[in-house]
């Protein structure tokens, strides 16, 4: 973004009751348990899942160009054309998973990107919406586990722990000695 | 477990008021965003943060016997020794991160442990509180991926994307041709 901008400031926190939320609700489960006995469970839920029943993509995201390294692009991921410019091809798709169980029934989908840049591209233009306020940051993807662990010592930095697991599975498998 | 199970079966499914809510609440967070314009969040939050102001702890573990291949345990995993009756040695603890950001302020992090075998030892026993029923799978390490992907396609089953993640950046390490 070229505007002027500043850190973010949270001006206020209150209980939201369920009739005035547009997004977010919560559900209480009652169910009869693997041996027969009545329970509940208490779930976060998204208003907005579709048609597809999917409430989230990941997309996981490699640039290729002819003479830096592989590399990996840090930005919000629901839409990675619009927010960051590049054109990809689809490389994998996950299985549904959930986003983050006993929490929320969310669930999501892990997509694998590949963009392939020429030696003289400039970095595309972002078509960012209203109030999205995106940075894009490139990491070789040789250095994206200690990147994000530099991150994560940062104030106002928080690492999402699904990216931080895919780094730390990259990592696990680049340095254990467990099996070949 | 010994006991004879069944299947869970879901009863009902209702919304559950803030003022009834035991573990889980609704939020507003109104806040100035980077261009100095007024704007609001609804976000899920667990009303069960200690002093630690962590909300939760994912073991990755590793389980090491003589003559079978490194293998690790899928379990729920707040308590790993209570839920799968293995001692185990810390190797690593990350920093904290989000467990589902945008949707929910919940944090974790995720702890690397190791269980060392001998080579007659029996599967220790487990302890599980009232209410839990938590099966044990072991899965050689080097097939993890390829079983969450298995298992995602089963009924009633979906793997927690943290744990997906983890495994598909254990497999895009080992089959990623971008770095050495």
């Amino acid at each position: 973004m070229s505007h002027k901008t500043q850190e973010p400031v949270i001006t206020k926190i209150s209980d939201l009751p369920l009739e005035e939320a547009r997004w977010v609700t919560l559900k209480k489960i009652d169910y009869v348990d693997q041996v027969g006995k009545a329970r509940s469970w208490e779930v976060a839920q998204r208003k907005t899942r579709g048609k597809s029943g999917v409430d989230a993509v990941a997309m996981g995201n490699i640039l290729l160009h002819p003479s830096r390294p592989a590399s990996t692009l840090l930005a919000a991921v629901r839409e990675f054309k619009e927010e960051t410019g590049y054109d990809c091809v689809v490389k994998s798709v996950s299985p549904a998973q959930s986003a983050d169980p006993g929490m929320t029934n969310a669930n999501m989908q892990l997509v694998m990107v590949e963009v392939q840049l020429g030696e003289g591209d400039e970095e595309p233009e972002q078509r960012l919406e209203d109030g999205e306020h995106i940075q894009r940051v490139i990491v070789p993807i040789a250095e994206l586990y200690e990147r994000l662990v530099e991150y994560s010592k940062q104030e106002r930095m928080v690492v999402a722990a699904k990216l931080f697991h895919f780094a730390a599975g990259m990592e696990f498998a680049r340095t254990q000695t467990y099996f070949k």
